[in-house]
């Protein structure tokens, strides 16, 4: 069994790309740098299986060997992610069906459909040869199953194997189609089954398909994503034992629930790709010329805290962009320092390995622009350096320790779910409205643990609900014992669990905690927010607003009167969505209620938290400088920080 | 035989979807709030047979008797708008098969083919049955052939079924291929067919298709729409003798004829959407913001006067939006009062029926987050008390009498399919031109009758014609007769009933009545304008440009001293598309020359004569003052108007 | 053998698509206008053979006697654009496939697969039979094949037949599959193939294909078209000896390879819509306003030099708009006199013919509004009487003489490809870099030739080369020989012709001429590009970036010290994309390095140089002056010239 190891740093290495006599000089190099940790295999089907049945091992072999004789621990991909062509040829109704009724083809990868048992049964034999063959290898430390599962838009697939596995799904859940039938309404525009093998995939309707049919839909389509990857850790568990097991989620992919797929896990992992994720981000032109080379300053934080809350706080970044990349709208290069501050800040946040991907960029094929810590012709990249600094200081920073966050943020990717098939207008995004409670605790300082409906609420002073429309009755009952304050986004509580409205209106069970009942919703296009005053100061809200009949105050309210922010004891809801400005605002009331200590940070530094060290980053575009008391303990850096700066100091009881 | 109805109110109702121990209730809640008509049973086939041949007709009978001991009036719906999965299931091609090849769905609804005999024999069965079954019962007042036909774009079907038919449509139309060749100029990229079976639906081609070709496809796809309804009205004529048949069409909707649809019906139901109808106008954000909980000041009245003239003069509303829905990409909430003001609105252009959808908002499926008059939990929504005081008012302003308007409009369903198919530029949109030339009417304060091309011009003092391509000959004929102005806009007359070019150029038989001939077109984006000046002010021409030869001086002309406006005699042509300013300017003009009556409106306040009644409303998300005389008789409200205000007067001689 | 004609004109005609009796007097009009080509036949299928091998060409033999008759001289068209129907009935699978798998129909033109063998055929056919008819004719003067290749989107096929002939092409080219495997780089995500069969075309994949894999199904691609082609002009040498094959290629139009098929022609034609190709360009929408109704002042010069460089020197403008067009977004009419010019400049760059395009508008089918230099009522359209003027100004200008340009631009088709496949950001596009290099070179009045990569650079003193990832290893050598400035966008060299990254990284083989090294490249939004000084005037550079290592000092740096431009004795190197001022600063230093004559021109004139005649064309939409010595000898125009002005001066020694 491996010891939870050292934060440690790794790379993500394909000895198939290379010439052999390159793979010594490599692994040298790689331990050379400080890396411990290297990833491999998950692309190499055609490598290890090049015809059916034709099993080419030995390469591997000497591969792990000379890792071994290197000193690096190896995590072994399984490679499902890119079944061979000579697969596909045997099974061709493998292939995902899009939306469209198009079937997708072979020629890139993730070309599988989750339901295909015939697939499974293909990985299934790869992998228990692969597990028997190097499960117990002492260069293998770790597996890693498939590669991103759901990036590029596979969660869902509208294949026959698909439809034929979403009816057996249905049957399990609602045993009767009568049911199935009252459960989902299908009483309305004459929906009305007569048996399972009626219902369709709720694809190419001429106008929406019922919204409970599309949220079983999501969640059947989570479910065979988990099923997939049950079969592969089932395998690797029997014959590689004591190997943690861990996946690479992709960052804002939201298609299936990672934390039910992290229960079958060891580790999280996610690949992290700072400045790909912010162009695709629905901010202002103006904040993404800002953060152009940085990202954005909270949404790897918010991933690092995500994906800590998976495995009982075990979490890996398993690709962190050491570069330029190829795959965003637009591609710019981070700040000279990037690299190392993405490294620190995920090791601030608790991360056990920063691992890079990739350790060579490639000549040839798909992601020849991606950089790497080398560049192709073998000389070292830009990022390789800093990677050598971050090794460096891990020596000196050896002290991080974690501890509970005071403030913890509800996420729940049903949510994402629910809010993507009735959305009431386009603009609501759930990751925003996420990202945006979550910015809005990071600018006053806060550490902030990301948990699922049913965390333990235990040890927290400020709980934050964005948007969260099913709730878990047992959450309903946490919330009415926790002591702290609780700050509760419009549409939480607004669905039942078959996406009905609460007969009692929403915010259904909620009522019991604050008495508020709303009346009448509306959504409104972002050129058109609502403008009011607040401790003299001038917000937005917009987007959402709900009409509460309450005998409560309202303590902000439009200049109408009518509330937009009600509070009664510990409880807060918000009947619109505020602009950045006014939840910022909101939130430091509420920390100050709750009697968090907040920290004046300049615009665009985050600060984390570990115990007795305070890490700082600074994500702008220019210097900033930190405002600390004269006789601060200076680990790292100092008060004036440079673009792309980390200062870490030794907290004191005075700033503490 | 029903005797015209009193205005009245009327609900939409889904005893289907509510425990059957509520339904007495709600109909006595109904009757007490005024409502009379209650519309039932348009998306209930699972209900009615929920196995095929397995009728279940007694619950509807208990329905309809429970109406009749609370005296309240039916308007039984066919329930052809859903079909049962088992009907698709039986004969799946009666699926109707989109642009792009693909076949679409069920689960939603809509999904069918107008021109699948199989389903048109289906649906035949079950309203016979229906007919045979309820249409003697005393409370069946009237009957609606299923639901908004063409929502969601269903009227273009490229199935299998719709290419046989369309082939044996164009037999009927052209006897031999030779004929249809030449009137399609078939000559032109060899596209000369040797039979009616080579003739292909109009879609999926490398580049458009013959624009004759696709205007025979509109005509013979409306065609189908009203051979459908067809069927329906035969057998209710047939079992259910003396009650009257409506449709209820959508606003907006343009993809068949509405006018040639509504001589099968007795009664023009429309359903009427302000809020959403406007986020999906080609405005400004700045017109979307101003009116956003309002809706666009003409675009209901346009529809008012566009079902009125339909079915000679009755017309009822069949679905009023009574509060937020949830179909629009934004779903603000009206205006306090808003409900009540668009119905008041509706009676003051002849409604015989308001009807609101729908009674109670539904906890489940697509439509959840649609209000009703009553919100989910049974409580009544805002809508409710407005519904109320309209019934109290309606006691109040019995004396509502319709009159000739001396203003008229020609709309015509095929210029719209005309200027799709051939837009020039693609921001040229005939629904949208219609408007604005009704807009400029409307805000001198004219009633507007919107007529079809046969109907007579008897009577009126102004016509004005937005952009016509094909006129009927006769219809000429009658301008020629007319002796009131007539303003003709851009594009009128441009096109033979075969889609050619007139012989004698645009505006080919028009020439007869104004002496211009149109050498030259020419679209121009909307970023660049022509400027102009007329009678000192600045103004701007736009998207469509006519070069004229001709006699007569423009009485509007660019700098450069080429033609926007021509007049001769009572005929005055536009040359150009004006911005609504010039359009404004230029009928308020004509106005004056036909000696008609106009009223100076504050902004956003608009007007409707009813004889000796004078309604206004105010549309503005401000209040208004209405400047009227001294003594003016109010029966409703006051000159000073709030938000949503209506003000009733009673017309004397002195302001006649 | 025809003799190489004097500059003339020509005119589009479809005598199918007029009454017979209109003919003789259609063609002494076009005489009596100065016209002496006549392009028929081209769309003419259905009418030459109505029937499958009823051939009907007593017609045709009528129109060219008629035309002979009048003087005439008759480039005849080969029908293949169009297939008739029962062509298609015969032979469905002939149609083409798009990217999203959809069999394109029959109904518009260009509605079939350059790979299906069946319709090439049928194709041979019918072209035997017409030239054998008619090869021989005294009118027939020249021949066109097929119609404007690759127009609508139609080079690439993803049909069945297309997917053979890929394999058939590949095997060709890498004889065995593991040669296709190594240069293809497939070891990436498990692409490798056993055999030339398992290779699918590369659409619907899942994400992007492989690079190698699309560049070769483009270079596949375009070579059918070639062999397509080659079938025609192998039948029209043998059958028709003497008479020059052309083609007319579509404006901006860059899907396959022009200057390789150009090699089986004798005449490059390309058709030239100004207007309508502006509406298309990514330029501004101030861009478009000012140059509304002239186009780009470059853009139809930049296809003149083109095609000029095709067919060693001949060169038609086959098709010149006439007037407002029907196909482009917004479709404005020229100023008067932009015919005139247009066709005026096409002389000055040497073209033989300027050939409008049609002679009579069309009164039906899909392009009823282009408009041709006759109404459709038969009467002159404006077009005619400047068409009139030019033919009288030929004969004054008959002294029009060709030289070599001072500056070339390498243009490359397989670029186009190279960077659509990999862009990088979406906003790079190469026919946009190419045109704003060309517009700097022309902004200082040179004559630029647009030459292939092979083309010998013997002559010139300056060469400019936009982007271009895949240099000829011979085009190294000749610039290393080349004794003049060598001005080179970022991006050339960045590829090998496989596809892959250059071993020693880019810009590869040319470190031997400029000893610098692109270590890593990053592509920037157009909302955030970057800005510095140079000579005291400030600039900006963006959408891409490459960070390069040398020893050489930058002559242009970015505020921070990093390089965009670096020099080498002739070489200069840009390492950013600069704005259209930059480069144009930087083009006219390498034009006085290379102590090229260069002109001051007013904003918006363009500049043509003929030995000892020099034109000048105002594009403005406002009169401009033009500054030349006092003596100045004028041939047309004087220096103030007017919107759509034409000047033209005989050069002395002093301003040559």
């Amino acid at each position: 069994m491996l010891e939870r190891p050292r934060p440690s740093l790794g790379v993500c290495y394909y000895p198939e790309q290379w010439p052999e006599e390159q793979w010594e000089g490599d692994f040298g190099d790689m331990h050379d740098a400080g890396i411990r940790f290297v990833r491999i295999g998950e692309f190499a089907w055609s490598r290890l299986e090049p015809d059916p049945g034709a099993y080419q091992f030995d390469w591997m072999k000497r591969v792990l060997d000379l890792a071994n004789a290197k000193g690096l621990s190896i995590v072994l991909g399984t490679p499902s992610a890119t079944p061979p062509k000579w697969l596909v040829e045997q099974m061709p109704d493998m292939l995902a069906v899009d939306a469209q009724g198009r079937q997708r083809k072979s020629g890139s990868r993730r070309h599988y459909c989750f339901s295909h048992s015939g697939y499974r049964n293909e990985c299934a034999r790869i992998i228990q040869k692969l597990a028997e063959e190097f499960g117990a290898h002492p260069a293998v430390a770790a597996w890693q199953t498939d590669n991103e599962y759901g990036c590029h838009d596979t969660v869902l697939s509208y294949s026959n194997a698909a439809l034929i596995a979403f009816r057996t799904w249905l049957r399990l859940k609602y045993k009767t189609i009568a049911a199935l039938n009252k459960r989902w309404g299908n009483a309305f525009w004459s929906l009305e089954y007569r048996e399972f093998d009626e219902v369709d995939l709720p694809n190419l309707t001429v106008t929406e398909p019922n919204p409970s049919h599309q949220l079983d839909f999501r969640r059947f389509s989570s479910d065979q994503v988990m099923a997939f990857n049950r079969v592969q850790t089932d395998i690797i568990r029997r014959w590689s034992p004591g190997r943690p097991i861990l996946h690479n989620f992709m960052g804002s992919s939201l298609d299936f629930d990672h934390f039910s797929l992290a229960r079958d896990l060891d580790i999280a992992g996610w690949d992290s790709y700072p400045l790909g994720f912010l162009s695709r981000l629905p901010v202002s032109a103006q904040h993404k010329t800002r953060y152009l080379r940085a990202g954005d300053p909270d949404f790897c934080a918010f991933h690092h805290d995500l994906y800590r809350g998976c495995c009982r706080g075990r979490w890996w970044i398993m690709e962190q962009q050491p570069g330029p990349v190829n795959w965003a709208q637009y591609n710019p290069a981070p700040h000279a320092g990037m690299v190392r501050l993405w490294s620190l800040e995920a090791f601030a946040h608790g991360a056990e390995v920063v691992s890079y991907f990739r350790w060579r960029q490639a000549l040839f094929a798909q992601e020849q622009m991606h950089a790497g810590l080398n560049r192709p012709d073998g000389t070292p990249d830009m990022g390789l350096s800093e990677v050598r600094q971050v090794a460096t200081e891990l020596e000196q920073l050896s002290s991080i320790k974690l501890e509970q966050a005071p403030a913890a943020l509800i996420f729940d990717y049903e949510a994402a779910w629910t809010l993507e098939i009735q959305p009431h207008t386009e603009e609501y995004v759930y990751l925003g409205v996420a990202l945006s409670f979550y910015r809005a605790l990071r600018r006053i300082g806060l550490n902030v643990d990301v948990i699922p409906q049913e965390s333990s609420l235990d040890g927290y002073k400020l709980i934050v609900i964005p948007s969260l429309p099913i709730l878990d009755p047992d959450l309903v009952k946490r919330l009415k014992d926790f002591g702290g304050e609780i700050l509760i986004a419009p549409r939480t509580c607004s669905k039942t669990e078959d996406f009905q409205i609460p007969s009692n209106l929403p915010p259904g069970p909620l009522q019991q905690l604050i008495p508020i009942k709303v009346q009448r919703v509306e959504s409104l296009p972002s050129f058109a927010p609502e403008r009011l005053t607040w401790k003299s100061s001038g917000y937005e809200v917009g987007l959402w607003f709900e009409h509460v009949e309450t005998e409560i105050e309202p303590f902000i309210a439009l200049p109408s009167g009518e509330g937009v922010a009600f509070r009664k004891g510990t409880y807060t809801y918000l009947a619109a969505l505020p602009s950045q400005e006014l939840l910022d605002a909101i939130v430091a009331e509420l920390a100050d209620e709750a009697q968090l200590e907040t920290v004046q940070l300049p615009k665009g530094v985050r600060t984390r938290r570990c115990r007795d060290v305070q890490f700082f980053f600074n994500y702008n575009p220019e210097p900033a400088t930190l405002h600390l008391p004269a006789r601060t303990e200076f680990l790292l850096g100092s008060r004036e920080m440079p673009v792309a700066g980390v200062t870490v100091v030794r907290t004191t009881g005075a700033n503490r």
